[in-house]
């Protein structure tokens, strides 16, 4: 009977993952973090009844697909492009910053070879601004100069995240010259982009053919997500969540986008999601964290924000912004979240990173997501609100979809009233007089 | 590089399934059969490009728990209450013909020992409706006392049919005794009602703690499926789709059940179905569909059929219904579907079927598809339309439920529309004149 041992590990993944994710939530923390805990506490670091299983891992890799995949899906090409120079500016300095800092951080520490130096760097540039924007939105922040301006570098600074990871998984194998790994990305991209409009036009026929094709859409995209992550690995050595996120950022441009990615994200949160978060917090091992780990552990941190600070800070310094405003965009860049996980995860399998700091990440991802909203507060505080309100397409659009989400869920709850009362109705005792009006 | 060979596996499956599940339903045939066709031309039975492999397996058996929850989550109790005297003796007649059938046809083609040939009985109890109630509210034959009588009968079809395959299957250990099989059943129903009660407490209280739950329902529920499906196996002996069919039943009985029952299925047909089709087609090795099989399988359609119709209208007859609307009757319950096939994969598992059968059984739920429409068409031929309409709850919420998701979809596309328009407006020339409102 042992070959139904997966799904108690299944349910226990569910069960867990969400209980701590409604305590986290309660502290204002993202609901990763709940789920890293519940990983931590049931894998062999604490209670070990969750161990490491070839299923998983693989459940894990399709989650992350799927997570990347999402995140390309969110990518709106007319945003960045009118996301304007001092988007871009912030961005480029938040990741070059934190790329050398984490680079010269693990030269010091000597963690491995130069390119394992340079990865840690890759695994410090994604920022993660769902806590920011969660924090500004309460504070009535969000339209200030600054929020706006944290909402436009995030985007640029996800693609140059990818950038990053692209080029330095590329060459994990040391036979592969540099001109050839870059001739290899180039190629890649040039032919996603062939078949990304090829396959767009097929499957925009197929939808037309038929008028109820929402669902098959949802489909093919999800294939088209794996074809894109196989073919990246295979035929061009580029790592598959490359492949994914610009499978959904070549879908993102459809009309159908929105539907597809609530289909993913569903996918996501239902199931790959906490499989990929538990499984990473049962990769650790308690024994490995030593002093040194620990210590390694603090210095990563402090290196994680101060770096993200400096460099998001500079760029808007650079780009006219006060003193205060400047601190302000620093501080909502700081957060990191899933991609930093998803990197490092990939780390692992490649052998960029040592298994030994898969707690350190964790620990600093967690600092991060614990400390951001507390800065926040701190720098925007004492400040007038609605001191100085900006007009943005960007905060317009998150909070049309934060009113889209409410006026939803009134109705669906509006909606299943209506067929309760409708049942009650039926049953009641003029039930007989109803006359029937449809055939 | 061949740790990747699983994506492309998964992009093979979405498209093909997809793709012939489209074909398939140009001829009006559901998409299960285009999703078999996919697996059996992929398989080792044509191309061969397609291997089974344990991760498939895996997901395949997360699929079929998938959709028998789903068919849980579906099953509403109070109308199954109010279904009345008729539909449970159609259903039960309609159950006990067939696994005559099944037993008698199994026993004379020798097919194994006397509980194989009960087996058999078993994959032709579950009738599949859907395609019955297309081609019936096609015809505006819905509302006919025929059409009312089997949705009512195909209620408590499946519960029978879910009855006769726990015991079956709990009979697949040899070493037990019937008495302590039927203890078992009892037992696993007692405490999955007392978890369910408990659990389902647990997590009204925690929805209720915070006010956008909704998600973490969802979560827990497909937790709760899990738990009962490993539960059912590994302490009571019984098939872990019982137990994924029962915490479907007590879900569905809550306030969130529709919202629940609308995420499983985009999680089924989005990733785990496809997989679980494909894999059955998979399955089958062409070389062995010899002569003697190809026999088996015609007379194994025959029986199907004409077991069901003889069973379900001779209940229908028994009932009052004139010699036609029995006629209609049993025609309509012909139809089987995922159940057949989900029964017939358990089976294989428990080694209660021989693999060769897989054939058989593939081809005959496909006939059945093919052939219930045209069946049902001759048999509702040259009558009236509107001739004896009849008030029926259950056909009421059928078309409710068709006109909603109308409904739903144009409310969509609009909404998209004024999304679309708003935001060239916000691009247009009277952008800076626009005032803002919100904070």
């Amino acid at each position: 009977m042992g070959s139904y041992h997966f799904l108690l590990d299944m349910a226990l993944i569910l069960f867990s993952t969400k209980l701590f994710g409604i305590v986290t939530k309660r502290f204002a923390l993202p609901q990763v973090v709940g789920a890293l805990l519940a990983g931590l506490l049931l894998g062999p670091a604490c209670l070990g009844v969750l161990v490491e299983t070839d299923f998983m891992d693989q459940v894990s890799e399709i989650g992350v697909i799927v997570l990347m995949f999402t995140a390309g899906l969110e990518t709106d090409v007319q945003e960045l492009r009118k996301s304007g120079r001092s988007a871009l500016i912030i961005a480029l300095c938040g990741v070059a910053v934190p790329l050398a800092g984490g680079f010269l951080l693990g030269t010091a520490f000597g963690v491995g070879s130069p390119l394992e130096s340079a990865f840690l760097g890759v695994i410090l540039t994604a920022t993660s601004v769902s806590i920011t924007v969660e924090t500004l939105r309460e504070m009535g922040k969000l339209s200030t100069r600054s929020g706006s301006a944290v909402l436009s570098a995030a985007l640029i600074d996800d693609i140059l995240g990818i950038v990053a990871l692209t080029l330095v998984t590329s060459m994990a194998d040391p036979t592969v010259r540099l001109s050839l790994v870059l001739l290899r990305i180039g190629g890649f991209f040039a032919a996603a982009l062939v078949l990304g409009v090829l396959l767009h036009k097929g499957v925009k026929w197929l939808t037309q053919a038929e008028d109820r094709g929402r669902r098959r859409y949802a489909v093919f995209s999800f294939g088209l997500c794996f074809l894109f992550a196989y073919g990246a690995e295979t035929f061009f050595g580029v790592a598959d969540i490359t492949g994914a996120y610009l499978a959904g950022v070549i879908i993102a441009n459809t009309s159908q986008a929105a539907h597809i990615a609530s289909r993913c994200e569903t996918l996501s949160f239902l199931f790959f999601s906490p499989v990929f978060f538990a499984g990473i917090g049962v990769k650790l091992v308690l024994p490995e964290m030593s002093g040194a780990l620990l210590l390694f552990a603090l210095v990563l941190t402090l290196v994680a924000m101060s770096t993200k600070l400096l460099g998001c800070g500079l760029g808007a310094r650079l780009c006219g912004y006060s003193g205060r405003e400047s601190l302000q965009v620093g501080v909502g860049m700081v957060c990191r979240g899933e991609v930093a996980l998803i990197v490092a995860t990939k780390g692992l399998a490649l052998g960029l990173m040592q298994e030994a700091l898969t707690g350190p990440v964790i620990l600093c991802v967690m600092a991060c997501a614990i400390c951001t909203p507390v800065f926040l507060k701190l720098s925007y505080g004492g400040e007038k609100t609605y001191s100085d309100l900006v007009q943005s397409d960007l905060v317009d659009q998150y909070e049309a979809i934060h009113s889209l989400d409410i006026a939803a869920q009134l109705m669906l709850e509006d909606h299943q009233r209506l067929l309760q009362e409708g049942r009650e109705k039926q049953t009641g005792p003029n039930r007989a007089g109803r006359s029937r009006s449809s055939g």
